[in-house]
């Protein structure tokens, strides 16, 4: 199993408070060692660090810790390894173009026997179920929408019933964005957190870090944070529903 | 206009010495300073760093200048903007998958006339010609010969055949790779260097560096870099010819 954290915003914002509780659980806090991931969406750009060592030890996690890059649609993963071995081909988050528009996407859980896609547009390059699970919700999204992207009510419709059926296969916790949309799916385990005015300190659970969202933000900020499991012991986490598919935008959950 | 740089070996190594060198045209010693990138293939997965900073005062280069990924494959690139405005979505490499691989896409130059694809599969995420360009060759690829890699030969020919049409839009040099194969096409300047043993000393042009390449390396090493201009004063570089389009393989040049 692997763990899951995502963010989207109504401003660009830094995730090095999240991301450092986060990376604690590759190897120091936890187990979830083989590999690591974060995709920044900055624009239309996206960029991705990616890494098959620990993320509690990997030096590209330390910089990317350290280093703050401002975005509004966060996606990151710890791996452990279950189906397809410890490589960085097998590393989350996976990223393909769809639409003119870049789409990353990570998973926590296993689907066994999900099939491998034949010759659709979308191959997986490594051997994870997960990436599997990406080209498939990918080619379903072009074979049945076409050509551009679609109202948020229709691309919803389909990607939740392509949702379900993969889930059907087994464990299908996920995230996925393109940078303007934010979907969060729970199979198992997934839970969520709306920061906003008044902003307040929040306390990790799994490094001794404070960190005070008053002093770093303004009164209309809206951040909306996505985990596995709540990363702070202070605030409330809402848990997903089992089968749920969310859909945030500017830190907003969506009602569709 | 922009710079190249690119490896293509027969055991994973470093490009610490060359993109040394290489980042110091990003602002310092030329004026490549609209954003940089660089990709790194490892097995069947490949991880970019991109940055819309200059690559002389880059946070991010600063990291990968030190910090040694063994590839066998690199593609890096140095941007000054002439189509599309200063971006993350409009640094090179671009990346896409074609055939269940990853392929890395890289240019100098400007195609002012090379017309936005159509309906194709692969799409322009950024306003660059170069992403242009090289969705028109995934595309190419993809139509022209189906959904498998064919053999070098036949590949050879497609890419050949786009890439003149292409080039006849503008001037078009540039590095393209799927892990496996890594082709260099010369419009008007490109140049590269066989190193294999004896090795010697090298020296960079634009830092005042020396690298003994023979304390790094074992007999049967073979690396081949390509540059627009030659990144060392002490060794001869050659010059493509206008029009060739090169294919190297585990550090050397295959005859086609």
């Amino acid at each position: 199993m692997c763990q899951l954290l995502g963010m989207n915003c109504n401003v660009p914002t830094d995730i090095c408070f999240s991301f450092e509780g986060f990376c604690a659980r590759g190897g120091k806090t936890d187990d979830h060692k083989d590999g690591w991931g974060i995709a920044f969406f900055e624009g239309l750009g996206c960029r991705i660090f990616l890494d098959d060592h620990p993320s509690s030890s990997s030096p590209i996690a330390a910089f990317v810790r350290q280093y703050p890059i401002r975005s509004m649609n966060v996606i990151a993963h710890l791996r452990k390894a279950t189906i397809g071995p410890v490589g960085l081909e097998n590393c989350h988050p996976f990223k393909r173009e769809l639409w003119g528009r870049y789409w990353v996407f990570a998973h926590n859980g296993d689907l066994p026997s999900l099939p491998i896609p034949g010759e659709g547009v979308y191959r997986p390059v490594g051997s994870t179920d997960s990436e599997r699970a990406f080209c498939l919700i990918l080619n379903t999204l072009r074979q049945s929408i076409g050509s551009h992207k679609p109202g948020i009510t229709d691309l919803y419709g389909v990607l939740q019933r392509i949702t379900q059926e993969i889930a059907s296969h087994g464990i299908f916790n996920y995230l996925l964005s393109d940078g303007e949309h934010f979907f969060a799916h729970c199979s198992t385990k997934l839970c969520y957190i709306l920061r906003q005015a008044p902003f307040a300190p929040a306390h990790l659970i799994d490094e001794d870090i404070t960190v005070d969202f008053q002093e770093l933000t303004t009164p209309s900020d809206r951040v909306a944070i996505i985990a596995t499991t709540s990363l702070t012991d202070n605030e409330f986490w809402t848990p997903f529903e089992p089968g749920q598919l969310m859909v945030f935008q500017d830190g907003h959950p969506l009602q569709l």
